[in-house]
């Protein structure tokens, strides 16, 4: 097994000679001071990862990881888990709303089976990466094995760095799976050291008894695993899911890279919580989408005093914050490259 | 004078059957329902308005009207007023801020003298109509007389008539005038009938105290208006400032026309406020972009009980905030019109 901590550990912090350079540039800018806001601190961010005066995320690339749980079994979800498969063929034909935002925002969409419990035709628009089908019942026993866990880091870690050999500047992050709420709410509790409750939440609509038993689900499966809890990459692999070990694979490989990566909604974030806790200068690198519907979403960003770029109140997945916000990240790059200083417009700086 | 509150009566209230029928494509349509959050309650509004299957807001312009104010001889803003002809010129030349943003979203700029304290020459992309050389100084004397208020009423009236003639299907507000928060809070202040301090903030960024003589300022203009406060009319005539009344003028021919409008920041807020104070069914027609980090905006916002599309600390005005927010709305419509129902993919609804 491929040595991911020691690889996390490569991720330096960004250059603050970059970040101030970005921050005089807004300066200069004909604007009132800071008076794009939190705009701003994203567009230090990116110019300094991307070390660019003029940044650029023309070339938008959305993987979508696909997969399937075993915890399904116990009852957590509304939807039978044969939406997966369906919803990637969805996804496949352009009729889910992924698409529909991706094409408004101009992305390519990706799509990875890394582990549905179905078979797929051969079919090039589809990346067959399966890790496994679907992962096995966390509150029997480990969600992966070593290998199966190691083959999904690996699938997410070699496709960021095609995307970056692709020239994409902007990386953005989604998923599709029947019951992943459950695993992302059982990873990020792990995480945390924190109530499976305040982080577990309705997922695609469940009422409050569906609630507390997905909540005793997720309690069953720590008390399972407790003692195998070494670290984040571990709790990955046990409460997990195939997605989640390959979207911590994509963000490891991307920030090593120097690709700035948009992370979509609560299942993204277990994927990146476990990054960060692996090396918090991976933090630098990630652009939160969208506070999502989801319980815990707020609960976690309030612990990582962290603010989303948009916060709509959406619970899908697929992507779809994770577009939305790149094309208001891709607005604020225009702004960064193309405004006037006040100088060259002969606009008076402020007098007092 | 024409009779703006009987022209505000005009305007009608959404049709139920058209919120039901949109209610139910977004319900049929490949997600867990509701899971698009806001953007469904958006969705709803944009069809209803437009009573169309397919709803469009392809072609979209934002009007930015620019002035000046008399208030600020007491000294309420930190940059001299000869900022805002630099920043009608900055404007025209596709310099600033809202440039770049527009040109991200596929949006038209059209930029309105309607009461800049300075000649411009002419110049056939700037709209030429001056309702006044800056206003008058609240403080000593109504902002405008009645003519020129209602001149500048009338201005806006037109160009929202005018955008709907050209076959504009999302309007855009935006403003650009030295002093005008303070124009806006004054106007604010005096419709909802509460404290001066709780709407009043730092504008382009006055320290604590230069906000108390902002203040100060405003409850002065109050003092000496009070009498003559019948309603939002003398209220934006008093207080306020030519863009704000053109600002008001637009909406209420807009939402007559069936026009969705995008109000920016705060300053559109304050024409907007009292538009729907003439009638609250034109707040069906209005999309809030953005909470600005202006002190009044989130007690605003709380009071009406709304919630902004975008909230990222932003105030800088211009239009930009309705920039970015039409390309969120324009998203949702491309998701409305092109994904797929359960049907049409064959994915299964949810099982219980």
């Amino acid at each position: 097994m491929r040595d991911w901590a020691a690889e996390a550990q490569k991720v330096s912090s960004l250059d603050p000679a970059w970040i101030q350079k970005a921050r005089q540039r807004l300066k200069e800018q004909t604007r009132p001071e800071g008076s794009l806001g939190v705009l701003e601190r994203l567009l230090e961010r990116l110019a300094a990862i991307q070390k660019k005066e003029k940044p650029s995320v023309a070339r938008k690339r959305i993987l979508i990881f696909a997969a399937d749980h075993g915890v399904t079994e116990e009852g957590v979800s509304l939807y039978p888990r044969e939406v997966t498969k369906a919803m990637v063929l969805n996804f496949l034909n352009g009729g889910a709303t992924i698409n529909a935002l991706a094409r408004h925002v101009g992305a390519e969409v990706a799509v990875v089976d890394i582990g549905v419990n179905a078979d797929f035709e051969p079919d090039p628009r589809l990346i067959h990466a399966k890790a496994g089908r679907g992962t096995r019942n966390m509150t029997q026993e480990a969600a992966m094995t070593e290998a199966e866990f190691d083959s999904a880091m690996t699938v997410g870690w070699n496709l960021a760095e095609r995307a970056k050999a692709d020239g994409v500047e902007l990386l953005g992050l989604g998923e599709m799976g029947i019951g992943n709420t459950t695993a992302a709410s059982g990873v990020i509790a792990a995480l945390l050291k924190c109530s499976v409750e305040s982080v577990t939440g309705r997922g695609t609509g469940l009422n409050d008894s569906q609630l507390a038993h997905k909540v005793e689900v997720i309690k069953n499966a720590h008390a399972l695993h407790q003692k195998s809890f070494f670290g984040p990459l571990s709790i990955l692999r046990c409460v997990g899911g195939y997605e989640l070990a390959a979207m911590t694979g994509a963000i490891l490989a991307a920030a090593k890279l120097s690709l700035p990566i948009v992370v979509d909604g609560w299942i993204v974030s277990a994927s990146a919580l476990a990054a960060i806790q692996l090396n918090s200068n991976i933090l630098d690198y990630l652009f939160f989408a969208h506070q999502s519907e989801e319980r815990g979403h707020r609960y976690l960003f309030e612990t990582l005093e962290l603010q989303p770029v948009l916060n709509l109140s959406m619970r899908l997945g697929e992507g779809s914050g994770a577009a939305l916000a790149m094309s208001i990240l891709e607005a604020a790059v225009c702004v960064y490259n193309e405004v006037a200083t006040f100088t060259e417009a002969g606009v008076a700086k402020r007098e007092r």
